[in-house]
C-alpha cells in the first residue's frame, strides 16, 4: 500500500523538475530574459556540454559485474516484442507504414531516464531503483539509440523499406496518411531502391554520427571506465571527478530549463494536433508499460523490481529521440509534443501507475 | 603546520572552477560551440536565474543570531581602515582622485566569496569556515555593495567631489591621469556642482537599482527568511528548497563557465596594461589581506580564524564589483582585467597565504 507520505514524497522529487520548466518558459515568455534567438546558445551548452557530463558522471558508477541483468532482459524483451509487432503493422494494414512504425517504436520505449527517471524512481523505491533505472539508461543510450539512428540512416539512404515521409494529416486525425502506398518490402526492387548502401557503409556512418553526438560517447567513455575500474578495483581521483561534478551536478535543472526554452518557442503545445498527441500519449504512457509488463512478467521478476520495471517505462518521452527525428525529419512534431505534452501530464500519470502497482502487491 | 596532502585538498577543491572557466573559454575560442554573440544569452541565465538561487540558497541557511559578530567587525573595521586611506589620498597627493580611490576600495576589499570562497575554504579549514564566508558574503551583498552603488550614483549625480571619470593611459602605466585637477571638496562650489541632488532622491535611485538587482534581493530576501526561520524555529519546506536546489546547484559551475565565456571575449587578458595589472593585483592580494590582518588583531581574532580573516580578503575579485564598474563606465577595464587574472593566479596566491600562515600558527 501507498501511504500520502509517499505520494508527497514522489511530488517533492519531481516539482523542482516543473520548477526549472517553468523558469525556462518564464524566461522566454513572460520576463523576456532570453530572447527567442539566444534559447539556441543555451541548447547547445545543455546539449554539448552539461548533458554530456551528466550521462558520463552516472554511467561512470555503474558496476557492469552487478548490473541486474535480468531486469535488462525484461526491458529488451519488451522492446522486442513492441518492434515484431511494428514491424508487421505495415504488412498487415494499409494503414501501417515504416516510418510510423520507427516512431511508434520512439513513442513505445525510448523514455527520458536520467533526468526525470533518477529523482522519481529514488523517491519512490529508493537507491536500488535509480541504480536500475541508470543501467537501463546506459543500454538505451549505446544499444537502442544506435540502433533508432541506423534505421534513420537506412530511411536516408533510400532504402525501399520506407514510403516517402508523410506529413501527418492532424485536422482529420487520420495516422499514417501516406502520400504513396508503403513498398511493403526491401525485395520487392523498383527505381527507388536501387542504390542500397552495404551494411558497413551504413553503420560506418552511424558510428561518425554517434561520434559526433556527445552524449553517445559520454555513455560510451563511461561504461569503458566502469568496465576498467571495475575489473582492477581503483577509483576515479577526487580532482577528475570533482571537475565533472561542477558541470554534472547542473544537469537536471539545466535540462529542465532547456525544455523550458524549448516549450516557449513552440507557437502551441500540441505542435502534431490532439489526434496524434493522443496515440503518442496511448503508445507512450499505456503500450509502453504494458509490453514491458509482459516482458518483465516472462523473464520472471516480481515484487517492486517488476513495478519499477513497469513505471520505468512511462517516463517521459526521450529527448535525444526527438531530437533524431527533428534531424532525420520524421515526424518531429510528433516527438515534440511527445516530450512537452508527455512531460507535463507525467507526473499524475506517473503517481497513478505508483498508487495502483501499489496496491496489487 | 600544513601537510602536503592539505595542499592537495585545497588544489582538488579549486581545480573543478578552474575547468568550468575553461570549458567556458574553449567552448568559444576552441570549439565554437558558442558564437561571441550567444554569450550574452548564458550571462543573463547565470546573472538573473542561477546566480540569485545559488546566494539566496547560501544565505537562507545562516543562522542570524548565531553570527560570529567579532568576524564580522574585523572585517568592516579593515574596510573602513582603507577608506579612509583612500579618502585622505586625492587630499594628501596629487596623483590620487576620488574616481581611483573607489575603484581601489572595490579592489582591495570585494570578493568572489560564495563562488570561490565557499569551495576554497571548506577544504582549507572546514564547515566552520565555509559559514563565516558565508556571512561576510550577506554582509557584503546587503551593506558594502549597497554603498558602492550609492557611491557610484552619487559620482553619476554629478557631485563636485568626483572628477570627470578619466580613461587610464594604459601605455605610460600612470595610475591617475585626471583630465583636469580633481575638485577637492563638496563646498569648493562651481557651476558642476550646481545640480546637487539630495540624500533621499539618491538612496530612492540607489535602492531602485538594487530592487533591480536580483543578487540584491536574493540576499536580502534569503536573510529576512532567515531571520523568520531562526526566531520561530521552522524550517523550509522540501519542496521549496528542492525548488531552489535544482538550479543554485549549478550555481559554481555555471558562474565560472560565464566567467570563461567572459575571458574568452575579451582581446588581451590584461585589458588595462600591465602597470595598472600590477597595481590591481597588489591591492587585491597584499593591501586587502593586509588591512584585514591590521582589522582582525584589532578585535581580537587569534589563530585559524585570523587566517581565515586574512586568506578570504585574498579572495579573487567579485565580478557584481566589474559590472557595477562596467554600468558606471568606471575603470571597468581594470576590474575586468582583476577578475580574470586575479581568477587566474589566486590559486598560487591562496595556497601561498594558506602555506605562510599555517607556519606562523
Amino acid at each position: 500500500m501507498i501511504s500520502w507520505g509517499d505520494i508527497y514524497k514522489v511530488v517533492v522529487a519531481m516539482a523542482p523538475l516543473y520548477v526549472a520548466l517553468g523558469l525556462g518558459y518564464g524566461s522566454v515568455r513572460w520576463w523576456r530574459i532570453i530572447t527567442p534567438e539566444q534559447c539556441e546558445a543555451i541548447n547547445r551548452l545543455v546539449s554539448c556540454i552539461t548533458l554530456p557530463l551528466f550521462t558520463f558522471e552516472f554511467t561512470l558508477h555503474v558496476d557492469p559485474f552487478a548490473m541486474n541483468y535480468r531486469f535488462i532482459a525484461a526491458d529488451a524483451v519488451s522492446k522486442v516484442i513492441i518492434a515484431v509487432l511494428l514491424a508487421a503493422w505495415p504488412k498487415c494494414s494499409s494503414k501501417g507504414s515504416y516510418c510510423w512504425s520507427v516512431t511508434s517504436f520512439s513513442l513505445s520505449t525510448l523514455t527520458n531516464s536520467l533526468v526525470v527517471g533518477v529523482p522519481l524512481v529514488s523517491a519512490m523505491y529508493g537507491r536500488w531503483a535509480q541504480d536500475l533505472v541508470v543501467q537501463l539508461s546506459v543500454v538505451q543510450a549505446i544499444v537502442w539509440l544506435t540502433l533508432l539512428l541506423f534505421v534513420f540512416e537506412l530511411r536516408k539512404a533510400g532504402c525501399g523499406l520506407f514510403s516517402i515521409a508523410a506529413a501527418p494529416s492532424s485536422a482529420g486525425g487520420e495516422l499514417a496518411s501516406v502520400e504513396s502506398p508503403p513498398l511493403k518490402d526491401v525485395d520487392s526492387g523498383g527505381p527507388e531502391v536501387t542504390p542500397r548502401p552495404s551494411f558497413w557503409s551504413l553503420m560506418k556512418t552511424v558510428w561518425l554520427k554517434l561520434a559526433l553526438n556527445p552524449n553517445s560517447y559520454a555513455s560510451i567513455v563511461g561504461i569503458t571506465w566502469a568496465f576498467i575500474a571495475s575489473r582492477w578495483h581503483f577509483e576515479m581521483p577526487s580532482i577528475m571527478e570533482g571537475s565533472i561534478l561542477i558541470m554534472s551536478k547542473a544537469g537536471t535543472g539545466m535540462a529542465m530549463f532547456s525544455m523550458g526554452l524549448f516549450m516557449a518557442l513552440q507557437e502551441k503545445v500540441l505542435a502534431c494536433g490532439p489526434s496524434l498527441t493522443a496515440f503518442g500519449m496511448v503508445l507512450k504512457f499505456i503500450a509502453g508499460p504494458a509490453a514491458t509488463a509482459i516482458g518483465a512478467i516472462a523473464v520472471g521478476l516480481r515484487g517492486d523490481v517488476l513495478h519499477l520495471a513497469i513505471i520505468q517505462a512511462a517516463l517521459p518521452q526521450s529527448i535525444t529521440s526527438f531530437i533524431f527525428a527533428r534531424e532525420y525529419g520524421l515526424h518531429a512534431d510528433v516527438l515534440s509534443t511527445a516530450v512537452i505534452f508527455g512531460m507535463l501530464v507525467s507526473l499524475p500519470v506517473l503517481v497513478a501507475y505508483y498508487v495502483v502497482l501499489g496496491f496489487m502487491s
